[in-house]
């Protein structure tokens, strides 16, 4: 039966049957069949639940498999731990992707609050993020699209932060738009998007990361294979799609150049001494249909050698296409001058997600996904075997759907278990020297609620990771929270690694439970001291961009017969202007500073039935430009709340009828 | 010096010494003088920085003024009464308005952890709002401006919850839009903004309440007075400004009726017998600058006899204007038919702000903000007395800009001090039967980190408030939390109430802080048992108004030279549809149905490059429109991650060329 015959009964039949095939292999198909083949019948299970109705009680009580309530603590974290009383602060920053919500969130770690929320493909009016002419200009250089909403909506995955040294500097995060193939960059001295770069050839930016140890390169791998041109001719041709690993100037948001693969790109991550970038991948097979996709038992890591890269792209080895330089990568096809492939592909089971490369950069891994291992491959070996999958050094076997590992810096991986709902710790030298697919190196595993994606622990991207705190990204929550509707948060869960214990858990203590708004996907955790950002502007740092307005220099000015330009200052509790004419039809702009010089004393200026409201922190200026259509009376007012005269803080603009 | 010939600097000036005049009244000038001199001069202050240089040190050990580090605790509150353990859920909704970000926010108590986000005035990728039709057209039914972004923003304070026998019933959450004028209601049975009205002859609907005990009417104050018609002609007559008291229909949404009244309103709230409503002003000056509007020493608190304004109604009292039915209730100007005022209007020092009922319904208290006390209305004796002074029965002095005030049903009112930066704890009868101005009926003060605006007890607007948890919600944050740039988050602190103890605190207890984004205004806390909404749709909810698309109803029809109906089922891991074709140009809707029957099994369906994303949860049915505008490969995919091969969830729309 071809790909293209089968119907949704088939797809799901072939899943199952798939599936159950890997899960044939399980060490404790008591349990895990169970919630498996629920899960795959479309009757996700609540374990809790099932615990009560008594369904997996006994299995439970066997293999450690049980509800919160009845979790097994090791005794050395509580709550306490997690607590950050007032007044004191958070030891960690922690960035995290706000999904299809098109934002960054910052956290503070332990405590797990929400400090910031930071718009980047979405407007938001709290901040006046979309709403000003400059972060407008920033939204809109990141569109290619007519259609306004193009503009205004992102999914955001992978946060990154740029580093110097092999360690984070706090000068820089990026973050991916799968839903536009877009890349972004927020300015941590501001803690503002500054840049987004619409990248070619690319129709979903997925995976991301940075070259280390210095930042040179940012890369983003693009996800799904699009047609090159995308003129919606020929579609049926798979030769005419590509996708491409894309390197972007971290200063200027160029595109560097572009490398074309087999295959669909998935996550990535990269080496530690320049060198070496990595990406998963799945449908190798070139399918346009998942029955095709996931037909193959093996598909690739990709290894992608910059030095060779370079030196192909410098030889002139590349062909421009929509102005990117772009090179041939796909399997067998293009070797650089010397002969050397620039991109490696590294057979692995059976279609690997996460992409994470070890503290030490000897390793990267590869987590199974449909496999229940995660691949380790010697990354010095990559470039010297005959056989790519003699670069594979281990492959222990870690449980049911494998998706991301991180570090605790004392030799450990910590990797999420989808299907059985866990976290999964190893030891990586032991895994290294066991045979593949023993369970030997597996030295405990918690339970988490439920369905965990991406977990990250803090510095993990470091050579150094603290080893302290995992946070595990769970998709599904269920009855974990007070019932919110239909649409349910996802769930992350704080858990302590700082010790390594001989219990079930390995040490592991689950201690917190975060609900968040769809739908975080990955985070990054660098420690308070990396990140030094402003907490009010400078104006040395725009003085030669845009205007200072005083209270003296608060004026209107008529530019053209349909153009006002109104200029006025802000402080506690009155605007330069108290009010202002304009005609109907007129183009206004309006130029706000803020003089106060106290941290936090923001002032907002928000336009009533217009729909405009500006954040001005202190020392900034921002402008808006507008049609006043409408003739009639507009009290413009602040939206940060001052001082005991807030409310009266305002400036009235009359608008007057053209005849 | 009229208010027209005056610079900024006289205003600033005039302002000072005003507010100075207030404070020479404080009991402790050596704190509260210092501070409010700085903060009006611009020098904002932190006072754990003054602690720390000694600048207040002595006058901090003297009054119990004390940075947290050296707070008194009282003892029988810990930070683990604060934390709810992990698969444990929280006793209370908190409802928290969202300020300038535009949404409702939802949050467990004690936990202080957010469970949802409520997009209201602004689209929301996150969960498909103002992108699927239905969402898109209830932010269009709201707004009233040609300019997109007149739709896209609005500005929440005060969240109500509907009533039944004078307790949370569950069924509807109102937010005000000081924006644009508007209301909008969340329907508490699937947690989304279901309608949005806006409302004629207002600018900023400012503050809310409900009809009590049964919520017939919802309540929404104008605070701003705008020209009615607004024309942009005669502007400077101040008779031509009208300020709103508007109410309408729970269900329909529709206005019911207005008042006109003297002066611009502020905040609202309402008696518990249904028959009065209240509302705070400013500018019974009617001037157009802040110098006019703070003139004078009183404002006026304004009575609503919602019986009386039925029977001016009824009688064709009312002048209808823009479609609605406004009765004039300025200040003498109109009476029923029976010779009553349908608005009583009773002098108020100095600037009240809020607007509080008790819970037994005999007072309605007024904030002083620019006067130190709290002002206590009979309810009852209001129609009574011949002048309207005498209904005033109390009148503590409290502390420094007293904004709100709450209650914990022991007889207790408690009120934020912005200027202190305190929440002061008062008795509510003692204050009847002292002198006014007088401070015994104060029992204690707990600082709050800084400057507080709104607070609110656990269900405090019911006739039987718990008396556990008060939160107080701080305006500014600065060193509270780790440096995230110049916008800074809000703080809301979380306090515990549940003990009346002799010390400076009252017994008062600070437990924790929590960061907010700009700008939640104020609060609103029910018990878990009081809100119950389905976490799955059910297709009884809507079989009549949308359809249900399974995977053999998946289909693509024309239906149109120019237009294109896609209906596709959604279920792990497919959509009904693999690929699809439409032609460049095509208005294409697309249908998609979940079909799967489990609680958080949620789908999305993206469209890269088109900036959609819809949110689709179990048993619901969403539909968008479009212009296919560019021919070419489109793979629209899942975003809420819903199974091993959630990446592998898409399907590929081809937009073939025209020509």
């Amino acid at each position: 039966m071809s790909d293209n015959d089968k119907t949704p009964e088939d797809t799901i039949s072939d899943y199952e049957s798939r599936l159950n095939d890997v899960l044939a292999e399980v060490e404790d198909p008591a349990v895990t069949d169970e919630r498996a083949s629920l899960e795959l019948a479309g009757l996700e299970i609540n374990r809790r639940d099932l615990m009560r109705t008594g369904v997996v009680a006994g299995a439970g009580a066997a293999t450690g498999f049980a509800g919160s309530s009845l979790m097994t603590q090791s005794g050395h974290a509580t709550s306490d731990d997690h607590f950050v009383e007032p007044g004191e602060t958070d030891t960690y920053y922690g960035f995290w992707s706000g999904g299809h919500s098109g934002e960054v969130r910052v956290l503070g770690m332990p405590s797990m609050r929400e400090i910031r929320r930071i718009p980047v493909f979405q407007r938001d009016g709290a901040v006046g993020y979309g709403h000003d002419e400059k972060t407008k200009q920033v939204l809109e250089e990141g569109g290619d699209m007519s259609s306004r909403h193009g503009l205004e909506w992102g999914d955001c995955h992978h946060p990154i932060l740029s580093e110097s040294g092999g360690d984070y500097d706090g000068k820089y995060l990026w973050i991916n738009d799968k839903g536009g193939g877009r890349m972004a960059r927020i300015n941590l001295k501001y803690f503002e998007t500054d840049a987004i770069t619409d990248i070619p050839n690319m129709q979903a930016c997925h995976g991301c990361s940075v070259q280390s140890p210095d930042t040179k390169y940012v890369y983003g791998v693009g996800e799904f294979r699009e047609p090159v041109p995308n003129d919606g001719r020929n579609v049926d041709n798979p030769d005419k799609y590509w996708s491409t690993f894309t390197a972007l100037n971290p200063e200027s948001m160029d595109v560097e150049w572009q490398v074309r693969v087999s295959g669909n790109l998935d996550n990535a991550d990269s080496g530690k001494n320049g060198r070496w970038a990595f990406a998963t991948g799945y449908n190798k097979e070139a399918a346009f249909k998942v029955e095709g996709m996931t037909r193959d038992d093996r598909d690739y890591v990709k290894a992608f050698d910059v030095d060779a890269i370079e030196s192909a792209i410098d030889s002139g080895n590349y062909r421009k296409v929509n102005g990117v330089k772009v090179l041939d990568g796909r399997k067998g096809s293009r070797l650089n001058s010397s002969g050397d492939p620039i991109v490696h592909y590294i057979p692995t089971p059976k279609s690997p997600h996460g992409c994470d490369v070890t503290p030490s950069g000897k390793y990267v891994t590869a987590s199974g996904k449909l496999s229940p291992t995660v691949t380790i491959i010697d990354i010095e070996k990559i470039p010297k075997v005959d056989d790519p999958e003699d670069a594979i050094v281990g492959q222990p076997k870690v449980g049911q759907g494998p998706l991301h590992t991180t570090w605790d810096g004392r030799g450990h991986g910590y990797t999420t278990l989808f299907i059985d709902s866990k976290v999964t710790k190893w030891d990586i030298e032991e895994a290294v020297n066991a045979k593949k697919g023993s369970t030997k190196p597996v030295k405990g595993k918690v339970t988490v609620h439920y369905s965990p994606g991406h977990l990250q622990a803090a510095e993990a991207e470091t050579t150094n990771p603290s080893g302290d705190w995992l946070v595990s990204l769970n998709k599904l929550s269920k009855d974990r929270f007070l019932p919110v509707g239909p649409i349910h948060p996802d769930n992350d869960q704080l858990i302590d690694i700082s010790e390594d214990g001989t219990d079930k858990q390995g040490g592991m203590d689950l201690i917190a439970d975060h609900p968040v708004h769809p739908e975080p996907h990955d985070c990054v955790i660098a420690h308070r001291d990396k990140i030094n950002p402003k907490t009010t502007w400078e104006k040395s740092d725009y003085a030669d961009e845009k205007p200072y307005v005083t209270p003296k220099d608060s004026e209107v000015n008529r530019t053209g017969d349909r153009s006002v330009h109104v200029k006025m200052s802000a402080t506690r509790n009155q605007y330069g202007l108290r009010d202002f004419t304009v005609k109907e039809g007129d183009e206004v702009t309006i130029t706000v500073t803020n003089i106060e010089t106290t941290r936090d004393i923001i002032h907002g200026l928000a336009i009533p039935k217009h729909g405009i409201n500006l954040a001005v922190a202190p020392q900034d200026t921002r402008e808006v430009t507008f049609t006043a259509d409408q003739p009639g009376v507009y009290w413009l007012y602040c939206t940060y709340f001052c001082s005991a005269l807030h409310l009266e803080m305002r400036s009235r603009m009359i608008v007057e009828p053209r005849k």
